[in-house]
């Protein structure tokens, strides 16, 4: 390891920020073309592009003055040093895999962002309090194998064995995937990371949703990730002719269904919890243009960044579909399917990001996050803190999305002043 | 022909009538076994069961002293003289075809209920001032074929050519399952019916909905057929990441949906016009849990009684349609793709049929039919009326489909009542 020499502010000057945002442009463009298809970006975890990815940014982890290494679930990693020895870490990280057909910002923009950072401090010998690490996760959107975050939760120990024989759709185990290319399953354990080498983790992301877009901003923090669950919901009625029930007669389910949805948009219209709530899937049947439906299947997806306000919430809608069935002789069943709680951002952490963005945008827009991402594993252990880059008019998970060039340099100016204050003041 | 005798009132006793039901319910068990499937019955136009129950009911008709044939579409025909020779009849009739998995009732208890009146004429040697006849129409339902009334429309001369040439599921055409059974498919014309020699066409039919039922009445007079409308409708929003877009910026297509169908029953249900309207079919796309809709396609039945009314009300709820739609920046559109018009029963005949049940029952619903009938055809060239008789819950088109034997006891006092009643005043 190389001496450490200086120490003071880094602040990183426009043309500075210009080159910086043009090389991750340029870098994110040669990433979206690692992909298994010609005419898209899909990259999944454990593939041959996965490592490949991994060989490129780990190059450019190197150019940046980092130490490097991928751990034992393919997570690539650098290590930059504080100005004394041994100091525990600030990890800034997100992830390098992809959906299918996906864009080109996902996850990957916060690694290419943070290189940068580091590479302006080593550019100008510049050594912080705290090292810095980042790290470029394997595996976030759980395309392959239908589980997420499998790269970061081999951070804090919440692998588990069982996943090892999860399939892909090719019938390709994770356990024969790793070894495919060249991990070892017994050693899943050592990707742990102590508590107490790491000082907090800091996700900068795209924020995947138009809130930035419209209220015209290029950056925002972020104050939690909001909880996600999901409920299976069926409305039963009865069947009929459709020419020969009257209107009063008929019990139908998807007149109760109707109401109900009306009832949960006034509801969250009417109320300040910024609980999203989304029925993505409705079935009805029998089916026939002629009769009357007997059965509506829907999925209800509820989010919202307070544990006790999602639940109450839920419970809420929930109660009122049974109020409606009961006014219509329906019946109203559900089952919720899967849940995860809210996860708060680090109030100090928020507090330093929030007043960085305040001077250097002139405002900050404080907003939870509707999408899962590796800060919510990553919080089960440390601190974390999220920065949200605007894309354009919220299109994420697709190759539409776009972030502006303009957004980036002014993005990586604070961000290096948000680093700074933070391996000064936590 | 035997020479005409007697001329008096045709009154039905309750021996009579009791006798005459339990025949009736007999006949009905025994054609609901003539069916293409063991488990159900099935029976379909041009099929083996078609002309097997033909040649049943043809032979019924001789044992209550008619004159029968078969026409050149398959409809099966009696004739029983009036009391002078070559008088019009007054045609009774409903159809013999079934739906897949079809209940005993639909068509076939107005063809034999018609048979045991005229048995009770024959046996007491009555003829009345005109001729009955009773026709068994061979396809009602358009199940096979796809095309309903193929029975009843040879009648009108409204058979196209072109039909010949559709296929049912197994790809035979219409002409190639004609000639099966032995019709010749050059002489369809000889199937109409010259318009002077019928005097009015009455259907005696299930209600296949819940009218009687609710209302606690055995029977009732139809005072017109409803015209239907089919429309294809769908709303185009905006997709969305359904943890990430606030609800108050959201595109959502199904809370379009949603208002405009709870528009649809509030209009329906203030409204006197007796119009029905059903959503039965609705598909959502993308169509996944987590995923905000961007479409959604459905279709509206909708049927009236009068044909003024029922446009406007289609013209009403488009408008709303396009109303919701713009205010909630989602486009709408629409495309009509099947239309009947409304029928009319005629006045006269209605008024006779309703005085009728008015001194049977001691009072007489009159309600509009939602459902299709081969009155529909008829009612091109000639008078028609409608009595209804009550099924238990208003299930039709279904095994569960149910007539009680004291109804049809009742019925049929007072069906031969207007009989006689008809061939006096028409």
């Amino acid at each position: 390891m190389k001496d450490i020499v200086n120490m003071y502010y880094p602040k990183i000057n426009n043309n500075e920020s210009i080159k910086y945002a043009t090389r991750i442009l340029n870098r994110i463009e040669k990433l979206s073309k690692i992909s298994e298809n010609k005419n898209n970006t899909t990259r999944l975890y454990l593939s041959i592009e996965h490592i490949k990815t991994n060989k490129i940014v780990e190059k450019w982890m190197k150019l940046a003055g980092m130490q490097t290494w991928q751990d034992q679930v393919g997570n690539i990693y650098g290590r930059y040093e504080a100005c004394t020895k041994k100091q525990p870490a600030i990890l800034l990280g997100s992830h390098l895999d992809t959906v299918p057909n996906a864009g080109k910002y996902d996850g990957i923009l916060g690694v290419l962002t943070s290189i940068e950072v580091v590479n302006h401090l080593n550019k100008n010998k510049i050594h912080l309090k705290k090292a810095i690490e980042i790290v470029g996760f394997a595996d976030e959107e759980g395309t392959r194998f239908g589980i997420t975050l499998l790269g970061s939760k081999a951070l804090t120990n919440k692998w588990k064995k069982k996943w090892l024989n999860y399939k892909d759709k090719n019938k390709i185990t994770i356990a024969h995937a790793m070894k495919n290319i060249g991990l070892n399953t017994n050693k899943i354990c050592l990707a742990k990371r102590n508590t107490k080498d790491i000082k907090a983790y800091i996700e900068l992301h795209i924020e995947q949703g138009p809130y930035l877009y419209k209220n015209n901003s290029s950056m925002g923090v972020v104050s939690a990730i909001n909880g996600a669950k999901r409920i299976n919901c069926t409305f039963t009625g009865e069947s009929g002719h459709a020419g020969t029930v009257p209107i009063y007669m008929r019990k139908d389910p998807l007149i109760a269904t109707s109401e109900w949805i009306l009832f949960i948009e006034n509801e969250l219209l009417k109320s300040k919890t910024k609980i999203v709530a989304t029925i993505g899937k409705i079935n009805c049947y029998p089916g026939a243009t002629n009769v009357i439906p007997n059965k509506i299947k829907l999925t209800l997806d509820i989010r919202g960044p307070k544990n006790n306000e999602l639940n109450k919430t839920i419970s809420n809608i929930l109660k009122k579909a049974k109020e409606i069935s009961k006014k219509r002789n329906i019946i109203f069943n559900s089952k919720k399917y899967y849940s995860t709680k809210s996860i708060k951002c680090n109030k100090k952490i928020k507090n330093i990001i929030k007043k960085t963005i305040n001077k250097t945008q002139g405002n900050c827009p404080s907003l939870a996050s509707g999408a899962g991402h590796d800060a919510i594993s990553m919080a089960k252990k440390w601190p974390i803190g999220m920065i949200f880059i605007r894309c354009i008019k919220g299109i994420s998970h697709s190759p539409k999305e776009k972030v502006l060039k303009k957004d980036i340099i002014k993005t990586i100016k604070t961000y290096m002043e948000i680093i700074y204050n933070l391996t000064e003041k936590i």
